[in-house]
């Protein structure tokens, strides 16, 4: 799984414990006639995850952003390595790292964990966008302060 | 972009004319509230890509993969760059293509356009398993003869 | 299943032999750990059938209804009968009938057939709604004739 | 909305105050284009309120239900009367109450609000099936059991 490039690499190295974590109760819906988690589905909580930690991590309401503000959070690009299948009645705990702060995007890293077993790392970068233009826009102010007191905080 | 792992390298490079290509129609239902495809939604589409061009192009059925013979097509690695919204009403032509074949696994490409222009490009790492143990097994003969038969042509 | 509300009577009367029909192909990720279609799925692609059946059987474009009209095409009820579990690999016919045209809403019926074999039955009252205010607005006049129409062409 | 068969009747008739609640909180990817909940993810939404009322009210494993002793609590028939859009950031408590007990099936109504506000209410016939033959099957004892004293308690 070394092979190239899609992959998140040092996927397993641990979060900092001073990373936000939230938590993923796993459902019957989430999962496939496999039995496990459909892969398309943990995009759909992770990025539920996001959510919650905009608002409890960064002090930004998500939604705000989207409906009063009209600022995308669109991903220009998004990842995972799946180490471990996830099962119904799973709780994830997923720790959210930022990985880079840049002119109009940002890099996250999720590690999801079942207790101390590593189940997932995903890796997002999310840009601002205009929700008019569809087209990118600088960090606003806030969410980049947010952004550098909370990575400077994990560290 | 190029700034480390987790991105396909050299996404805009075009696949091969002789690719195998299926197309997505982006419904209401595909979009989020910014107005343009969800990207765990575009996951999940691909999926239905990978599970067309198995009947299509492999001569393998993709759901008695999963159901008589019990062999599971999970995903270790999951990625995609997202170059362009996508919106409802587009076409998506996906052209599949077959970048390594592995004992357990093998790596697809999808690129996708619309009309010429390209909307993203993911990478999947395919693992086949056992849908009763939930671990790898080797890539079934038919399936491992299917890729490199597959993979040939598009050269 | 006769007793009491919630359910669609008489549900198993065929559709007419004009209504116009369309095709659900279920995939793997339609279906859930009991390895049949997840109820709540259908719902999303009976809302692609309805999509469909309003550019080829209504002519009217529904992603432009949403889009450049702003008019929103709401749910104030819908229900189904499942009769029969679908399964990966079904191909659905789906036949759309309009039931009754109000001042601000309209009701379709889909019968959903697997072959001949009924698989289900839905029933959908769609509002009108300004997408600026969500509150319900009279059906556009082409959306009215383009359903008078239709559901004449069917007796 | 009194014109016929497909919708809960006096759906507005308040749930006991005994009735267990659970809370759905509104993300980013339930809601549509339109910028309110999409309705086919309403009803995935409650499945999962079902989810935890099996656990918390009536003490018994759902996920246990399907996974070990392979019993299906399936849809026989689904259906909801919208009364007002859902938009993100909404939190909806969701009051469950049986409604019926059969011998092989049970009817579920649960009423979602935003404070006092309804917002919808959901009608389900729950069917408990075979896992292997996918046919009804009769309520399991301790199903029925916590089912009678559920609704008991409630009166």
């Amino acid at each position: 799984m070394n092979d190239g490039p899609g992959q998140p690499q040092g996927t397993l190295a641990m979060p900092s414990d001073r990373a936000w974590r939230g938590t993923v109760a796993i459902r019957f819906s989430h999962c496939d006639p496999a039995g496990i988690v459909y892969f398309a589905r943990y995009f759909d909580l992770l990025n539920g995850v996001v959510e919650d930690w905009f608002g409890e991590a960064l002090g930004i309401d998500y939604h705000e952003m989207i409906g009063p503000r009209r600022i995308g959070l669109g991903y220009a690009n998004a990842g995972a390595d799946f180490h471990r299948p996830g099962f119904m009645g799973d709780r994830l705990d997923c720790a959210v790292t930022v990985e880079r702060i840049g002119q109009k995007s940002f890099t996250l890293r999720i590690h999801a964990f079942r207790m101390s077993e590593p189940v997932l790392v995903a890796r997002f970068v999310i840009v601002t966008t205009s929700l008019e233009s569809h087209t990118s826009i600088a960090l606003p102010d806030d969410l980049r302060a947010a952004l550098e007191r909370y990575q400077e905080n994990c560290q």
